[in-house]
């Protein structure tokens, strides 16, 4: 009995349709990041699991994806051990798929570290695996398109980051907004509150103003118990209002007492300052309440979103200071930003925005009556080939028809019909397929019928 | 205390500079498939086992790397079960990483064809999996880059493989021989030795002449029970020389007796001729002891190889047809061809022949000597940006001779210096640092000094 084949949840087939806009989407982040002066690495999908455990908090964790030792993977393991299935696990497991692209990154940077030249600017595009409950948009397999810089403090990186942002969704038509927001800073309203103890707390709950309204960010925090004085500290910053060089002299008050926090002030003054004389296209917004999650970030925090769309965030990242320690190399500081290459995808396809030319296929199909035929036509194919113009010869010899299906179907723009007689004459009947014109040509003009 | 980062064993880290290699064999092997007409496709890391078992003999099916099911996979697992290492594996892991294009793009086809346009000529550039013995120029990560036409039985698709190969490693630069036999020849080869049935240990002990020599092969089918007279059949067969029109002629007598036999010396005969109509640079050559593993292919056999190194195989393939059987889709026939990128790369390397601009780095670097200086070569590093010029101004303002020491290990050619007289006068020092030779410009002319 055949089996009736299929994929695991939560991973995907791509038709040639969906590759031309993927490639679209890479092809541009790449030429971008390229000009920039970042260069591309690639690790390898499986790392030891050891370098993986722990980055990620203790959810990342059971999210990894885990690859069974090869050979006889259970030589050595009683029955007791079955009673704890993390530790089996892990002793049958010793390597487990990529969680994302910048732990590798960090593994990466410390095992060349002799190799590589600091500042080191690096671009990395590849698939990463979690073992999340798939759902519409999230999937167990996705590409991330990671730029980052390490070894350098210089607040230009922040900047050609947005400018990197502001080129990549400029050329993918997508109009975005950059959220910016720094770390420094939400420590300082922790410090200011009374309750620096409670940073990750606090951030967490503002982090959600968008979705769930200041109300409810209050009730959370003092859930959290943060008191009411603390709450009538970090209130009106939520709801700060104005120009973001406003905002942030008011930020320099409420902070004053805050050295870390006046720090963070200082940094975003001096970036949006940076972006204001550098000049970008697409809006850029201080978002005190933003946060990510804050695993690395230690300065900067970027998130970027469609404004045209509701779909999340596609973009996002920020400054770390010690990414690498985990890995024994100390005092490194990096910045980086991660583009969902899955996210602008479905983003791009909501609003029906690839170009229409992104799928580069075949321009001309030669058809196939016979062996004569295709004898004629084989060394015109050879000469549009050569040109680099995309041309197949239909394979078999079936009714003309069929050949005009296939062209069709491919959406392949010209026919290039050979009979009796356009042998005998030297000729070559070309059909537009979309105009449906049809004219004879001399074979030698075929490759001139392709130039403009 | 901090781990000592390392890779799994038989993976690797791509470098920037390797990166460049590899792309540039990618964006050839790319180019040429799709001026043939080849669409892209991409399936999942990873398959469902049952998609992958059985399909690789038992040897392969060693060879798969499993991956652990999410949650608890050992819940269910009674102590009983460690006994038998092979079934427990496939309960506790349900899905597996891809070891060829070939079977996955088999999956593929039957999941999908509703939605294809046959004949359908795909390509597949993706990693796969194997948990082979790591040794010099094998790897448990590497790339394929297969090319596939299914559902034509014209031998116009075996030329297209020809020619495509021809361009590929006419463009990489490299000489090789493609050696082609027939699947039936093979068989006609048994069947009037008398052992239609030991095709198999024929073929296995042919394959190995170059490796062995002829009599080593005669020893080998004598213990395989092949008897004198078979062998007496066999061994002219495998030392014809002249030209290949006379060698597939003298099969045409040898073979008379057998139907499948001649069937393949016509196939040959034919592809041959439309080689030689087409028109190939690279030397093309009949070998009637190729077998290539045997496992799908039912026609031509196409294998490739350096002949500058001794780097075995670097492309191979064949006609299977009845590939997509095993997944419910009967009598579809198929011809396809894998180039292997490591190999590849590997012998390029060897032969010092990667194109030198193939590492499309940073053109220009910008110094960085103080604030006033940044902000001077922001807008002029825009300028080259938005030409495509990739450039970067060094993010730090340290000393000067370290921002020269980093132009000069990334190897970029050229450093932009500015200074305070730069700047009162609106110049730029620009440094040719291959030459040495330096030349003040005038900044509005920055674009123009990398035209050309």
């Amino acid at each position: 009995m055949a089996q009736k084949p299929s994929i695991p949840k939560g991973t995907r087939d791509f038709s040639p349709a969906e590759m031309a806009g993927r490639d679209h989407i890479f092809n541009t982040v790449r030429t971008v990041f390229k000009k920039y002066g970042y260069s591309p690495i690639e690790t390898p999908s499986m790392e030891n699991l050891s370098t993986l455990l722990g980055k990620y908090g203790e959810e990342g964790d059971k999210l990894l994806f885990k690859v069974l030792n090869s050979g006889d993977a259970f030589s050595g393991v009683t029955p007791d051990m079955l009673s704890n299935s993390n530790s089996l696990s892990v002793k049958v497991c010793e390597k487990g798929l990529r969680y994302d692209l910048t732990v590798p990154f960090a593994r990466y940077v410390v095992q060349h570290q002799s190799e590589i030249v600091f500042p080191f600017k690096r671009y990395q595009i590849q698939p990463v695996w979690r073992a999340d409950r798939p759902q519409k948009g999230r999937y167990r397999e996705f590409y991330q398109c990671d730029v980052d810089v390490i070894g350098s403090n210089s607040l230009i990186n922040e900047l050609e980051l947005v400018q990197i942002v502001d080129d990549v969704f400029g050329k993918l038509g997508l109009s975005v907004v950059v959220k910016i927001n720094n770390r420094k800073v939400l420590s300082g309203i922790a410090e200011v509150s009374g309750h620096a103890d409670k940073l990750i707390d606090i951030t967490v709950a503002i982090d959600k103003i968008d979705k769930i309204g200041i109300d409810a960010v209050k009730e959370e925090l003092y859930s959290k118990g943060i008191d009411e004085d603390a709450v009538a500290i970090i209130e009106p910053i939520l709801t700060l209002s104005g120009a973001t060089e406003d905002k942030l002299t008011r930020m320099s008050d409420i902070l004053s007492y805050s050295e870390i926090g006046l720090k963070g002030v200082e940094e975003l003054k001096e970036l949006f300052g940076l972006i204001e004389s550098a000049g970008v296209a697409c809006e850029v917004e201080l978002d005190l309440s933003l946060a990510r999650g804050l695993n690395y970030y230690t300065g900067a925090i970027f998130e970027v979103k469609s404004k045209e769309t509701s779909m999340g965030s596609i973009c996002g990242g920020g400054r770390y200071d010690d990414l690498t320690g985990i890995f024994g190399l100390k005092g490194v500081s990096g910045v980086g930003i991660s583009f969902g290459a899955d996210r602008i995808y479905d983003v791009i396809s909501t609003l029906d925005r690839f170009p229409k030319d992104a799928v580069e296929g075949t321009k001309v199909l030669f058809t196939n009556m016979g062996d004569k035929e295709m004898r004629y036509a084989i060394p015109l194919v050879k000469i549009l080939r050569e040109a680099g113009i995309a041309s197949e010869i239909y394979p078999d010899q079936v009714k003309l028809k069929k050949q005009f299906d296939y062209a069709d179907k491919r959406g392949i723009p010209f026919l290039a019909i050979i009979g009796e007689d356009e042998i005998t004459n030297s000729k070559i009947s070309l059909k537009n397929l979309s105009t449906g014109e049809q004219k004879v040509i001399d074979k030698e003009d075929i490759i001139n019928s392709f130039k403009n």
